[in-house]
């Protein structure tokens, strides 16, 4: 049954589900808040490499109080055994009373039978709720097991007219500090970042995260069949490197079977262009500079080569607002099939 | 002295002045609010084509009500004997007893003697109250006194990647019912719509408000040294048309001596490249849509030839805001002197 408070509650594990977004691969990031007489006994999210769970990490915080409580988990407990015992298991041990699940684990090892060994253990479960923020959250993790893909999301930091670079290849900086930062951000909220060989090449990027405090750097893609030279070696301020040289959907289903749920691809034009054209990006994140470099500037996005203005790939907006002196906006995909 | 609710009846003459905007040139759009007793006696707006002034309008409202009341004016009453007589010495003949002003007017035929009049005859003057939001509800009007040439905004509607068109030319639509209809609301508001010849020949633009109620159709003009065949002649839908063959200074020079005070600029690339690099764009107004037409779309801004990023026009972000499916974003000049 659900109680008044669920949805107050269910919002604060989600909070912390998001603590473990591009550092629990091929984890799910899940957020678990106990819940004993109205006070919080324990918290917990996915630990960084995706132990301990979350569900684990809030019991053995809240020890004794976890007999009779409630716990909301931003995921269904997750009932296979692995290197540890099931989390349903682990609810059910120690005396939980009442279990508040956001949504069902598609994974075809849990696939409602978490919430079945709840319910087998004398649990009461309430299923579903904060669902859609749920899912929103675990984009990544459902598309890895859904769809046999990472979440895609590309970065385009512009000019005003869509250009990332002058017609000389100036491009630092078009967007200003605050959006850099807010990159960074990103970049720490996922698995991977991916960018083309030319833009290896002509920028040696970094691809790290700086600036903001992060457990992990993520895995750096590129792109290419030449090889690339002069890139930082894997490091504590560098994720590890891998070289793809396949087709766009290829590239991510090699990188889901690797683990990869949340990719973010910075670029250049011509890589963003063969996303787009496969109907691989997910989301697009703009910044959006006040200033005009003009149609000789380098584009954005390379050609996509079509024959008519339906054919375009479309996005819903989701969000808008100023970043400092820039624009920042996100886009999701629209669906054709939807 | 100012008084507590200047604030809240000076906004109100403000709104009453917005009325104005594109139909009163080569007059500025003013609005002006009576207050007796705490209540409103007589409100007032700049007519079309620019007579009767706001204020003869708000004291033929108010009739005997104005003997001792206050006048809210968001410009300075003028003090020039044109068609009719100045309105500051109407608002002394009324017995008007007080007049908020918000600015100063800039040309010299007024300057400051308006305000002269009123206090020579013994009214309580307050100036400048809401200054910052009159300037730029006068941008035009100051532009065309102080600088010699209309307030300039570009218009730039485009995919997400700064395309106006596909590489075949296609264009309608890329943003959606909701962004076309606020052009019409903005075109309604400007005295003039520019467009290049290629674009005045190649989509044969009717540049006219429609689906909105408008008092006047704006001022048609293509910029272009070749003769102009199938735009629909002047009438009750469509405005007068004007031809220029001129550098843009020298356009905009001449747009001035006409009268014009706002131009709205709607492309194309060519048109929209020239303007910028002569530093002639006090404002952009983007629409964004959730389409992605790839880097040989059409670039909605042509070439600017820049040396160095940092010679690039620059604008700062003034607003953002969905608009039905697209974003809505607004930005104006960045002075270089300032």
């Amino acid at each position: 049954m659900p109680q008044p408070d669920d949805l107050r509650h269910m919002a604060h594990a989600l909070r912390l589900a998001r603590r473990g977004l591009g550092n629990v691969w091929p984890n799910p990031a899940v957020g678990c808040v106990i819940l004993r007489d109205g006070r919080v006994a324990g918290r917990g999210w996915t630990q960084p490499g995706g132990r301990p769970h979350a569900e684990r990490m809030a019991l053995d915080q809240a020890g004794p109080m976890a007999r009779g409580a409630t716990a909301y988990v931003t995921l269904e407990p997750c009932a296979h055994h692995g290197r540890t015992p099931p989390c349903a298991e682990g609810l059910a041990a120690a005396g939980i009373a009442r279990v508040v699940s956001a949504m069902t684990d598609p994974d075809p090892r849990v696939a409602g039978r978490g919430h079945g060994i709840l319910r087998d253990s004398g649990i009461d479960v309430t299923e579903g709720v904060r669902q859609a923020e749920a899912q929103e959250l675990q984009a990544g993790f459902l598309s890895r097991i859904l769809a046999g893909r990472p979440f895609v999301t590309l970065k385009l930091a512009t000019s005003f007219d869509g250009r990332i670079a002058t017609a000389s290849g100036e491009s630092q900086w078009i967007t200003g500090p605050q959006a850099r930062l807010h990159v960074h951000l990103l970049r720490s909220q996922h698995d991977a970042i991916m960018v083309g060989g030319n833009t290896a090449r002509a920028d040696r990027p970094s691809l790290n995260v700086r600036g903001i405090a992060t457990l992990r750097q993520p895995l750096r893609v590129v792109m290419t069949s030449r090889p690339i030279a002069d890139l930082p070696p894997e490091g504590p301020m560098h994720g590890p490197m891998m070289q793809i040289d396949a087709p766009p959907q290829d590239a991510l289903t090699r990188l889901a079977q690797h683990g990869i749920t949340r990719l973010f691809c910075e670029g250049g034009g011509g890589l963003a262009a063969s996303l787009l054209r496969a109907g691989l990006v997910d989301q697009i994140i703009g910044y959006t500079a006040g200033v005009v470099l003009g149609g000789d500037g380098r584009a954005a996005v390379g050609t996509l080569d079509l024959a008519r203005l339906a054919d375009a790939p479309r996005f819903r907006l989701a969000e808008t607002r100023r970043l400092g002196d820039d624009l920042f906006h996100r886009w999701t995909a629209e669906r054709r099939d939807a």
